[in-house]
């Protein structure tokens, strides 16, 4: 069994009950995630070996996290523990107009504070196949920075895929300081996931206009766009992005474009009433690298990273909780489903 | 009053909380429900006088269930107690492209292991006018069938009607069993409901092409398969069916017909934000009763039946917790509603 | 900082958890409302000093409601504490096709037994810039009618501009008892809010035709029904009103309209997913007076207005839980909003 | 079977959650119950045929209130319909040295307001063999006083006995209101029942001195004061009562009296770890009529009294939900159970 | 690494919120345990290899089953999928003098129905230290007896020692049966846990009269009874026993027997408050499996399962989520506790 | 009236629903607490002007605990916002043997990095008459310890009374460095609270040997501690200190004792049966300013705080919602309660 290695931080998730707002909220649910840890979730769910490589605290909260992980099946044999805290995020799902909103309460944790040389990443990535990382892991410090540095040049020198989603967060860091970060790692990337502001504020490339209510119709942009970073990263084979139309919190439309070996693919446009919008771009991510690792072809493999995606959305939490069965149904057979071609 | 008796099982159906997954959710709903159980408790909350015929385990679970029949007003007097079990269903609300999905854990309760000589009909039908059963009751045993049998014989030389939903479930039956056991029973039928498949799977009737999204588009086909029941069995003077265009799990259209001595009747079309879709073709079954019961006329009994099925929609549970007020104002005002004609 | 006083009654409301019936709940969710309180928290959210006037049961269901005041910053130091009982009102929640529905048990409350001569409006109103009612509580009893036109007259007297949403209530009066009330209060009114069924059961002045699911293309009567008032009473020399196609409880159009000085200004039409069809009046109300405080220029206060109004839609309970920079978000970035113009 | 008759209120009953405190919660259970509601559900779920009779509003509210009745096998048959409202009682459990606190808003209740003529006691209690009230009743208005007198008289005639559980209620009526009252009634009562301060509040006798911590050290005064009331009413042959010692609101001891037909019984006594203090009274009159429907021998009358009694403390709610297998084990087999001699 | 396989069912565990009874509840806790299940949970949170053998039907459900397993740490590498459904039970705790009672409904799961051949005990056993089975596995059937049996056979032939607790449940067979059976197992037992009624229903050795309120003062008679188990299988050589005064479902004392070569040990008696009282002899078995895997002496091992299992007592659901740092303290420190010597 | 100022941090206190632990819950619920806040809570409730001064994120988080002071009344207008984050902690309530644990992640908060130039004493404590603060303040930062400094040199000169709840945390800060700082400021001080170990850690004087189950027989030492403190630093005129017998988490024994003026008091010993064992001593410290603002005699300020507190422990949360009626219930008629003397 291939088996894919993931490396960031996994966080706990606040959110108020119902459809509270965290001002009138006494109860919480507590869920727990975090891009990177969602891909191997997700990947272990869809019966790949799945590892997540972090730093949790070696608390009850710290322990409740791992937990989560392993009640999906991810192989948490090479989580570090230690540290001070565990990063928090409040989640509040918004409605119609009202946007979702996030309060994030991460500095300081035991991922941030984890210095590059606790990860010994020849033993980590020893029988590994990929190794994933997302833009979130470098924006939270140098030492994280040279950590996936040093993972990146061991899978150079053995053969291990790199895939990288950019997932730029402008709360985060700058543009600038994006740029000149992925600009180091970027060569050794092999397949790289590019969603809406990620072209410009992560590599300087413009691509998409920043109005979340007509991504769709921006497609030609988008493609230039893909094009541009595998020409200013000839490494890079594949790039893929999601494209939407958000009309509102619950209402949008969702579709794929994959550049793969200078070929565009691209998929058909779902309509999807959405439970909760997070974490469908790690959802794709991890669609798209099982394709990989089965050996899809490169439209079948985008067709089932986009299906994965829009089925986040209908979840509750950062996990995407669905079997390789329910994505080839959504994928297959669109039944019952309004699909616009 | 006229009285109406209906025959089937009660499961204990669970259910996670807001939008979990089975697989995360540490917390369930624990509501009653079951074909025939539904139309007994929309007909007791109509106002008629609805007794229910089952077989409940002499324990708290069955005492649970039996007090939900009684707190809104069943008859359960004619209840069997004792036996191993109840039946439980896992019910999973699906969201947007996720559909619903069920896990059956009924095998083996009750009401399935009950003989059908424990059932006597003569003093559970003697002051009834009408009696109820669906297409699951005969699927759960050849016990059942006979005692389905030995009822409707009973009707027969007692001026008693009988309905019959057809109400095809394929986990529990092919359409060679249940068209070799329906055939036993329609002879015996006065109003026979059939929805979508079960022209075909219980009868062998052409009647629908297993489309879901276009279920309103076949009007045509629908009526000529409602003709084919009659001509099959003459017995039969009334057919009635639903039909809907699902579009998402929240986004679907529904209308009915009917045909009623050779009359063909039809509903106009609602559009419906969908909360929960189960249980809606017993409301149907039961608001089609309740007219006949009020000698509405056939188009009226049609238009409060659909009334009362697309509120079931918008209702938790199994059970119509609608009263006849609430249907009619649907049914006649159309206030607020998106109707289409 | 400008002060306004608002008079009125604050409810305990109790809502079945999730999508539930009254009749089949045993948990309620006890949240704290009522017109004239939500408009004093709205401004108090956003920044006003806002002061609310009532009187409450000194008791722990009346602290309670108290402390719901406080802590989203309403002076309540001007609350009364005493008489029998806090009202009380039992709220279900709609879905589709099914009316949210109300059981309202408010009689008899502290506040509708409490005298006109226990609110001392010269040391109430004494730092006041505008005071708030709406038609309400005059519908209350003829002591708070009392109390009001006490109010309304030290009002004339100093300065503070009066404020009166018609507000009016089919279960508490009749249009003819409405009448004859307003009549008397209208004339201190300096801003008057009437939406739909107002112009005709509280003025008598034809506007709407009561079709909720056709208000915005009613627009033309509607100003016609706003001028009418102004002729009818001179001393009024700003009207608002929000017109509203309703197609489903989940789904509507709302838009406003506001004569100002003789100038008529109107919104954009918004589409919205509605969570909670409640209060959104009150919010507008604030939303407006707010404007007025801030001195924004009429077409800003109405956008203003109508923006706070359509984002209560979202919020669960009575109170607009939203403070100005989430209004001017919705009102002027409209991102990720499907906006109808 | 043997058909007890019940007469009086049902309330709605409102809890916070868990531990919390009304002016901190804002999420209520939502209950139903009353003393003799619970009677007659206690009797129900021993098997017997108890009615209860009352007048319920004709809404949601009203329905949920009769819905519990029924839920549980109590004949509704004739409750009444109509009237503006439900009584609500707010019930904050306590803890330890905290005392539990109840808010009581019962006042206009429909039962309140009902008159005495709305009750046809001829065909009320055509077939009934006991009626049960408690003092409470009469407590809430003359009219009421009026129907039990009424209903007293009925059941002289017609050889239904009478009881009576005097059930001071401090709140509701002063000493000398009660007795005045009570003096009325007593001459018709068959079976009294008699706690802590009703001697002496309700019938002027003295037999308890108040202190809740030592009431069963004042067993012989209790004796005495039984005996006083069988010499002042001579028709009663029956006169029973709990004693206890409160040590906190979880810990106490149970024991009971009883004088039938001047012999004096009294039960071991139970040391209990209480869930919820409330409705053991009613748990022990339902208890003891059951007995007398069984003929059970007086001893074992009362012991199944007082066990009915103390397992109603362990149990969430006013409605001692336990069936008679569950009872006689307390009372017969003690296993596990602390029992002091 | 020592490594032990448990070889069992695990159920899901359906319990009323709060303190309500099945019959009243609407809402249950989802939670899922089984004696061996809570062993291997045990274990693995004390740091040891601990793998779960047992069959789970494929489906939502017994992947939550797995699920839970795999969040605590277990290997479920050897767990079989397939099968009809998963045992369920319902478990309502009691109070006080209300016995916690518990409804099976486990009949027919796909453990119960699994064969013996489909257990591969070479493959499963072949790196393993300890195996460990209780008496409820051979009560389901013949088949798993007969794999139990297979699987003690291999343990003999290398050298991995067999653990077995009693457990005897009179709902799943007579004393008659379970002497049969355990009788064909117990000569390959290395280490035997025999609590109450266990002695005499599995294995016909006189040992404790039944009375729980009263089981330490019998300390005597339950050294004999030990004795006389190792008597009769000399291959025995450690027998362990928990003796128990249960006063109340709340309150009871606590303390341990053990005969480990021919001495007796015993731990000092704790008093203790119980939240939960299941599950506490799985707790027990797995402190002593602990103890033995880290070599403890005798009376560590001794006193560090019974601190484990009254630990248990404290913590809500089957499975004894305590870490060893946690039991030691208990064991050693005493702090804040009422210890009786 | 007198003001009451507190200084400190407020957290948000996350805790899993009922009786779960931290690693299998995923529900917390959320309230906000700390020990200065708490006392300023409880003064308010109490009818005193309590004015709480920190700094708190200007976010949803920081504005939910800021509501929540609001709500019960405290005076938050000198309360600073701005800074990073809110302080966390996860409390896990323990039962019977299981300790009471909690993760705290305080590190970081806005509170904790504010600089001692950011409190205007001057415009803080204008109108003051009271300044509190405990232990945990200075032990949180260098710059708090110079705002604390700095705030009771403008108390010395302004006749504002200075109340130190020595108040030791282990986690924050070594015996060490404690006694450094509080020999700062314990000069400036005029009342001073000290339990348990506060006597040595703060200040280096033996008075508890450390055995939280036998505080109460110490009670001489306790003295002996008390008159050292006054002893070293003359200018403290009274000291006050709660002794406990704690048995398990639910079972433990309260006194207090104070020297004031050089004359011991001391209270009865109450026995409590716990419900949440925090924020007791918070409790003990408000009573007491509250007995000081009223002017109670010695005597009735003791038993009026210890009433108070041990109140607390019957209270879910940190704050002491508890009124002066229900407080002096408790301390003068002591009914239904076990008073050991």
């Amino acid at each position: 069994m291939k088996k894919i290695v993931t490396f960031g931080e996994m966080m706990l998730r606040l959110k108020p009950q119902e459809n509270e707002r965290i001002i009138q909220s006494n109860q919480f649910s507590a869920l727990y995630g975090g891009a990177e840890a969602n891909v191997a979730v997700s990947l272990s769910l869809l019966g790949d070996h799945a590892q997540f490589v972090s730093k949790f605290p070696d608390h009850a909260v710290g322990q409740a996290a791992l937990g989560t992980l392993r009640r999906y099946g991810v192989d948490t044999s090479q989580v570090l523990l230690g540290g001070p805290r565990l990063g928090i995020y409040f989640f509040e799902k918004g409605a119609s107009i009202r946007n979702t909103s996030v309060v994030y309460d991460r500095a300081g944790s035991s991922f941030a504070v984890s210095k590059a040389a606790e990860y010994d990443w020849a033993q980590i990535l020893a029988d590994a196949d990929y190794f994933y990382f997302s833009g979130i892991t470098p924006a939270i410090s140098a030492e994280l920075t040279q950590a996936i540095l040093s993972a990146c040049q061991f899978c150079v020198n053995h053969q291990i895929k790199v895939i990288c989603d950019l997932n730029y967060r402008g709360k985060m860091w700058t543009p600038q300081q994006a740029q000149a970060t992925m600009n180091q790692l970027m060569p050794y990337v092999d397949i790289c996931l590019a969603h809406d502001e990620d072209f410009e504020a992560s590599l300087g490339i413009k691509a998409f206009d920043g109005d979340m209510s007509h991504g769709i119709e921006q497609k030609d942009d988008f493609i230039s766009g893909m094009k541009a970073i595998i020409a200013k990263y000839p490494n890079i084979k594949t790039v893929a992005s999601v494209l939407r139309n958000i009309y509102s919190v619950e209402d949008s439309q969702w579709m794929a474009l994959m550049i793969d070996h200078d070929q565009v693919f691209e998929t058909p446009i779902y309509q999807i009433h959405v439970w909760e919008g997070v974490a469908a771009g790690d959802a794709f991510g991890a669609g798209l690298i099982h394709g990989l690792v089965k050996n899809y072809n490169p439209q079948d493999c985008l067709n089932f990273a986009l299906a994965a995606s829009v089925l986040k959305l209908t979840i509750s939490g950062d996990l995407n909780l669905v079997n390789e069965k329910e994505i080839l149904e959504v994928m297959n057979k669109q039944n019952g489903m309004r699909m616009m071609r």
